[in-house]
């Protein structure tokens, strides 16, 4: 058998085409261009890149894009500040914020100033929090509207588009960072898959990764995953991206797993555009929620007029979009 | 071999102990009284009867209890209205809203209208979602201050009073509920636990309970947990409570079980008291928090300098009690 590989550089492309679309229509009806602004505070290459590989996909869709660059010695309350003002922007429909930031600035409290309305990445814990509540998704909804961090997004929508079940199966998370693993772990719960998420004192971990039938690493280790760590025919979803030699690779040995498993996401061209994918489509969610709502700051808490409005108003745009 | 009884009556006599030395050692520290405030809408006999065992409780250990109950035609405006009067109100440092609230009220429109600062039941999805952001117990802490729910923090200090581990261990939940479910899983993964979370689509689910050494059930079914399902010498704990003939149960077939299990936590007697005890000690934290700050709403999001406050100052209060 030779594993189906997701091709998530096709896929996204087949949805950056349908997000063009949308986005054309939303522009026609409200006379405004979905607009996503990063945020970074220095210049740390990565960020940089990562910026024009965002701003080339804004603009493939027909969106707007805006960086927002803090000097490397700017303040914690400099860069509240700056938050506060794309906060205010009515014209500025998404905010990330890059990561890492310089010492001496809390991560968290410029990602706690982000209006959580705006945070298309998922990043503010009042989204996490929502996600983390959030019902079965046969159920009626019963949280207000928020975001997922594009990343588990994407690898949620790659399995739909090959329609692969999830619906009682087991999954396994190998990694449980904020960005991807545990919000991975909260979305596969949450459409009815039995999750386990081990971290680096899981013992032995091929014994847990073998039960998988949808197996997720998420670590950067590159080859971490074997082929005699796979349950035959499980599907692998690969959130690794490392140098090995000369080549891209992800946390899994695909050369050997594709005899055993049944679908693997490739790196590169797996996981990492569904990414991109996701962000425009939360970006466009947001400008819709916004726009709609005809305020700021929907899901700002201690807010329970606006909270109350989500729940119901608010809820086709967040619906149109299963997560 | 016969399981040891997990004695939650016994254990949480011990911790209200503790917690009235210290609320004692807080009023004449700062000259106020550690104060809880329940609010319900209506008088669902069972929310009654719960108010009245947390107002004894409060009693035992030297606190302030107050009940605010809105008649059951109430609207979700004035629901909220009261909520907000409790955020105001200085001398009130936590707030529990019970559930269920009449039809008519979204539950969770007066839940985030709440102040998180004094969500002494975790249920905002800010707390939620900082517990869902925390990093590993052994990292720095990353993430502001957060209040977890009552009963799964009483389920874990249970395991840690009997020196139960935990780091490195399977730990298996079954039932993913808001309030229990999840945040336990999410406690125990932060204590390096591989856990996992099955719901009503697992399949077969005795294959997967086999495998935990800790096991956790949350589901109200009396008896789902029977004796072939459990790993010897497992810890089992129970947060189930039914009526089954004349007598209170959990989910686990006890009387079979003991004969397997190394631990259980007895219905009654076992993870319910711990429940009180720590609401008791999230209300002291809760006061703790606050009088160190001199302000309330510690936690407000979008208030960056208060979060970066707590990211610092805070710190020791919430750090005392390691969750």
């Amino acid at each position: 058998m030779t594993a189906k590989i997701l091709d998530g550089s096709a896929v996204s492309k087949q949805i950056l085409a349908e997000i063009k679309d949308q986005a054309s229509v939303f522009e026609a009806e409200w006379k405004a261009v979905p607009t996503l602004a990063l945020m970074r505070v220095g210049d740390d290459p990565a960020s940089v890149s990562y910026a024009k590989m965002i701003e080339r996909t804004c603009g493939k869709v027909g969106m707007d894009f805006r960086s927002y660059t803090l000097p490397s010695d700017a303040s914690e309350a400099e860069a509240v500040r700056l938050m506060r003002k794309l906060n205010d922007d009515d014209s500025v429909h998404g905010i990330i914020l890059q990561q890492p930031l310089p010492e001496g600035i809390h991560a968290e409290a410029v990602v706690e100033a982000m209006d959580p309305a705006k945070d298309v990445d998922g990043a503010h814990p009042l989204n996490a929090g929502r996600l983390a509540r959030a019902a079965f998704v046969d159920s009626p909804q019963n949280v207000g509207p928020y975001f997922v961090p594009a990343t588990p997004l994407g690898g949620l929508e790659l399995l739909k588009r090959y329609a692969i079940p999830v619906d009682g199966q087991r999954a396994v998370i190998v990694g449980a960072s904020n960005l991807i693993g545990k919000p991975m772990s909260l979305l596969l719960s949450r459409h009815w898959a039995t999750v386990t998420v081990c971290d680096l004192h899981t013992k032995p971990l091929a014994e847990i990764t073998k039960q998988a039938d949808i197996l997720v690493s998420v670590t950067g280790v590159p080859h971490l995953i074997t082929a005699d760590m796979i349950k035959p025919g499980a599907t692998v979803l690969d959130f690794g991206f490392a140098r090995l030699g000369d080549k891209w690779v992800g946390d899994l040995d695909a050369e050997a797993a594709k005899e055993i498993a049944g679908g693997i996401s490739p790196v590169p061209g797996g996981t990492g555009p569904m990414t991109n994918a996701m962000l425009m489509r939360n970006t466009l969610t947001a400008a819709e929620r916004q726009v709609r709502l005809g305020v700021k700051a929907a899901s700002r808490v201690s807010s329970a007029s606006l909270t109350s409005v989500g729940l119901g108003d608010m809820q086709q745009p967040a619906d149109r979009i299963m997560q």
